[in-house]
C-alpha cells in the first residue's frame, strides 16, 4: 500500500473513525483503525464492535493495499502535522510498520494485520430512506438529554426510532425517557419509511451520528433493519446495532387530561431555576413552583445553607397549585425551547407535568413531580 | 449589617475572596467569606490560614456590621444574578441569616458568627516596595512551570524570591526548580528592596497573585518578613505565609561551562518535539537530539508504538553530539522563550544543559537530560 493524501482531508477522515474506538481495549486490534487504498481513494474503518464507521477520502494511490494502525496514535501525529502539508504513507509489510511522510517529518508506525480486522455482519434493511440532516438532527437533540444511563435498564439506554399514527397522518417519532422524564419529537415520514422497524439506537451511536449531521441541507441515507441501523453521507457510512430490547409502551405515561395552562418565557424561566436551586443540597435539588393568578414563585429550602425565593410573571389563571421538580429535569427540559414561550399542563401536585413549545405539537416532554 | 452594592462590583469583590477558599474543609468557617460593612465600603475576607485575602468594594452602607457565609455558595448566588442588579445584603441576627435581594429574587443564607473567623497573625515587614505588574507577573510566569510537586521536598513546593548580587548590580531574583530543571529570572531591584529577605513563595500564592496582575501598569506594594509575604492593590490585599525551609543553593547547578552553542525557533522546535513525542510511550517521553553541522535530528524510538524522526535547520556548528530529554521539559522552557531564538548550550550528554532567549542573560533555563 502507498498513497499520498492532503492533510486536512486525511486529518477529516481520520477523526470521525477514531471517534468510534474505544480508549481501553482488551482486543488490541479494535484500538486500530483499518486504512485501505485503492483506485484514486482511501476508505478508514474502526469499530467497537457495536458501531462501525467507514470515512473515505480522496487520495494519490501509487499502490492498492490495506493495513491498520492505532487509531488514536495515528489521530494524534496527523492533527499535529502542519496544515497544508502533503502526507505520504506507504507500508512496509516486512518490518510490519507503516511510514508516514511529511514534509522534515517521519514516523514508522507499528501495525497489526489488516486480515485480523473485525468485519460487520451484513444487514438485510427493511427501510431505506433519505433524510435532511436538520431532521435527524432535531430527533436526537431534542430527545437526548432524557435517554437513561441506568445500565439495568438497557432498553432505556437510547432513543427509540420508529413510525406513529398520530392525528396528522404516519411521524418519524423519537422517544427517550428515563422514567423520571420523558422527550417525545415528531418528524413527517420520509417517503419509503413506512415499513421501518421501530429501533432503540443506543446513546454512543446517538453522539456519533451527531457528528455526521453539522451540515443542515445534507441528505442523509438511512436504512433500518431489526438488529441494525445505518446512516450513510457521501463520504462516511455509520452502521450500528440497536439495542436488542422491548422499549416500554410510552403512550401510557403521558398525560391527557392536564387542563392547568401555564405559559412562560423559557430562558427567564430556566434562569430563575438555576438561581434559586443554587442553595439546594447536593442530594435533592428539589424545587417547588407556587402558581397564583399569573404569577409563579419558585423556592428552594434546605435546612443547612439557608433559602431561596423567585417570583416570575407568567400566563396562569387556574386555582391555586404547589409542585415540586428536580431543578436539573425542569431546566433541561426548559433549554429545548427554541424561540416559544414554555407551555406547562399541570394536573395536580402528584401527576406527571406535560411541557410543549408554544402551540407546536410535535415535540411534548413529560416531568415527573417530586414531593417538597 | 446592611448595605447595597451593584452586581457587578459584588462579583468581582468576592471572586478574588473564594478562589482562596479550599473545597473541602475541616473546620467550617474556613468554608466561609467574611463580610464586613462600614463607612462607604464593604471588605470581603478569605483564608485558608496560609493565605489571607482581603477585597474591598464601594456600597451604600445604611447600618456598619459584619458576618460570614458560604463563599462558594454566596459567589455561585451572585454571578447568576442579572446583570445591572443591584444586590441588597442585610443581617438578621435573631435568625443568623444573610438576607440578599436582588429584583425578585430572594436568598436567605446560613451564617456562621465573625467573631469566629480566623485572623492571621500581623508581621513585621522588613521591606516594603512598590513593583510593576508587568514584572512580578514576568518573575512569576517563567518559574511557575519548574516548581516541583513533590511533598516531600516542601522547600521546592514554591518560587525563590530573593535579592541577587549579579554583574549587572543587585536584582530582584525568582528560581524555581524540581531537580529535573530550573528556572531563574532577574528583574531590575525595585527600590526600597534592599533589605528584603529571601523568602520562598507557595505554589498556590504564585497562582492567587497571579490573578492581581493583569493590569500590567498597576503597581502592586510588596512587603516581606521572614515568614510572610503581602501583595496590594488599591482594592485588594493578599498576605501569605512563606514555606518554612531552606532553598538549595541553586547556584551550583548553573553550569558556566557549557560551549555547544545552539540556535533554534522555539516555536518550530517545540512543534517538532510535540510531533516526535507522539509516539513516545507514557511513562518515558525520551526524546533524542542528534546535532550536526547547523542541523538538528529530533528522534523518538517506542518498540511498542514506533518511531519518530524529524528534521529542524538550526545554527550549530561545534562538533557531533546526541543528548536525550523529557519531552515535556523540553516544550516547557521552549514555551518560555516570547520572542527572540531559543539559544541552547550544551556541554556533554551526561551533563545539565542551559537555555537562554536570545542574547537576554534575565532569565536563564536549566535541564537535566536523560539516557536514550
Amino acid at each position: 500500500m502507498k498513497f499520498s493524501i492532503e492533510r486536512a482531508a486525511l486529518l477529516d477522515a481520520v477523526s470521525q473513525a477514531q471517534a468510534v474506538v474505544e480508549r481501553r481495549n482488551t482486543i488490541p486490534i479494535l484500538a486500530n483503525v483499518l486504512m485501505k487504498a485503492d483506485g484514486d481513494g482511501v476508505s478508514f474503518k474502526a469499530t467497537d464492535l457495536d458501531i462501525e464507521v467507514i470515512d473515505t477520502a480522496v487520495a494519490q494511490v501509487e499502490q492498492a493495499g490495506g493495513t491498520t494502525v492505532s487509531a488514536v496514535l495515528f489521530h494524534e501525529i496527523v492533527r499535529k502535522l502542519p496544515d497544508g502539508a502533503l502526507v505520504q504513507l506507504r507500508e512496509d509489510q516486512a518490518q510490519g510498520r507503516l511510514e508516514v511522510t511529511a514534509g522534515r517529518s517521519h514516523f514508522s508506525l507499528a501495525t497489526l494485520d489488516e486480515q485480523d480486522f473485525p468485519v460487520m455482519a451484513s444487514s438485510d434493511y427493511a427501510a431505506n430512506f433519505s433524510c435532511k440532516g436538520s431532521v435527524l438532527r432535531r430527533l436526537f437533540d431534542k430527545t437526548r438529554f432524557a435517554i437513561s444511563t441506568e445500565e439495568t435498564r438497557y432498553y432505556l439506554n437510547g432513543v427509540y426510532m420508529h413510525v406513529a399514527e398520530t392525528g396528522d397522518g404516519q411521524m418519524l417519532r423519537a422517544v427517550a425517557t428515563d422514567g423520571h422524564r420523558l422527550a417525545r419529537v415528531d418528524a413527517p415520514l420520509p417517503k419509503d419509511a413506512e415499513g421501518m422497524p421501530g429501533v432503540i439506537v443506543p446513546r454512543k451511536t446517538v453522539d456519533q451520528v451527531r457528528k455526521l449531521l453539522s451540515d443542515d441541507d445534507a441528505e442523509i441515507a438511512v436504512s433500518v433493519s431489526e438488529t441494525k441501523i445505518r446512516f450513510a453521507t457521501p463520504a462516511i457510512t455509520l452502521t450500528s446495532k440497536v439495542i436488542d430490547g422491548t422499549f416500554p409502551d410510552y403512550a401510557r405515561v403521558i398525560p391527557s387530561g392536564n387542563t392547568r395552562e401555564m405559559k412562560v418565557d423559557a430562558a427567564d424561566f430556566a434562569k430563575a431555576v438555576d438561581r434559586v436551586a443554587t442553595v439546594s443540597s447536593e442530594r435533592s435539588r428539589a424545587v417547588k413552583l407556587s402558581l397564583d393568578e399569573d404569577r409563579l414563585t419558585l423556592s428552594v429550602n434546605a435546612p443547612d445553607s439557608g433559602a431561596a425565593e423567585e417570583e416570575l410573571a407568567v400566563a396562569y389563571s387556574d386555582e391555586k397549585l404547589e409542585i415540586g421538580f428536580n431543578a436539573k429535569y425542569l431546566q433541561e427540559i426548559a433549554a429545548q425551547v427554541d424561540r416559544e414561550n414554555a407551555v406547562f399542563l399541570f394536573n395536580d401536585a402528584g401527576d406527571p407535568t406535560l411541557m410543549r413549545e408554544g402551540d407546536d405539537q410535535s415535540a411534548i416532554y413529560v416531568v415527573m413531580p417530586m414531593r417538597v
